[in-house]
């Protein structure tokens, strides 16, 4: 792992704030399940069912709450269309594009930590 | 908000990949607290009181579970130190630090959606 020496240490106040917005942001997005939902659904606008088998292990009950969450707050829209039945569709806003980079980031934090917890199987499994 | 065209889709391929590290890194980072918490120890080591003064909203059984939940996934480390009474600090690992960039992107997006919603309180009351 890198380390970085010399680093510039942000002040006490920089700290605050940036707690303070990392508080917020997760107050919005709290839970196991609405980023990838929110990823989910910028990927492709999906019915509840191809949500339901990308995301595996959500159940349809957290899944509706979570979707009606994310309504809510902006994040997606549910589309009718008026077809015999029914279609429903869940579609990203743009406000949903916002969180990208935030998406990317964890996405590559994401990959990275799966290989740890591989070679960490690995070396104990070698034990 | 600004519309990029003519952007470059990933295959499906590829977002199935990026969704799976994304419900991974959140099978290990979710709940509304951990991300904070690991924010906060980055920042500085502190004692217990001293992080439930930061993060305003926590209760002591529910910060106690989530820092035991970081301490066994190698995020933070509880060092016993033999004062009289015994001092107890809770410190950032190298593995937290891997977090740095999500932390970055997440403050940054946090700092938008407040202002995003403060704008849309004054709306309403101006109505």
């Amino acid at each position: 792992m890198k380390v970085i020496k010399n680093e510039l240490l942000p002040s006490p106040a920089e700290c605050a704030v940036s707690l303070k917005n990392v508080i917020d942001a997760l107050y919005v997005l709290n839970g196991k399940w609405k980023l990838a939902l929110i990823l989910s659904l910028v990927q492709a606008s999906k019915r509840f069912n191809e949500i339901q088998n990308e995301i595996t292990g959500i159940s349809s009950k957290v899944l509706a709450k979570e979707l009606k969450d994310l309504e809510l707050n902006d994040f997606i829209k549910r589309n009718v269309y008026p077809t015999s039945p029914v279609s429903i569709i869940y579609e990203a806003t743009e406000y949903s594009r916002t969180l990208k980079s935030v998406l990317a980031e964890l996405s590559a934090w994401g990959e990275q930590h799966r290989e740890k917890i591989k070679q960490s199987m690995r070396e104990q499994s070698s034990l």
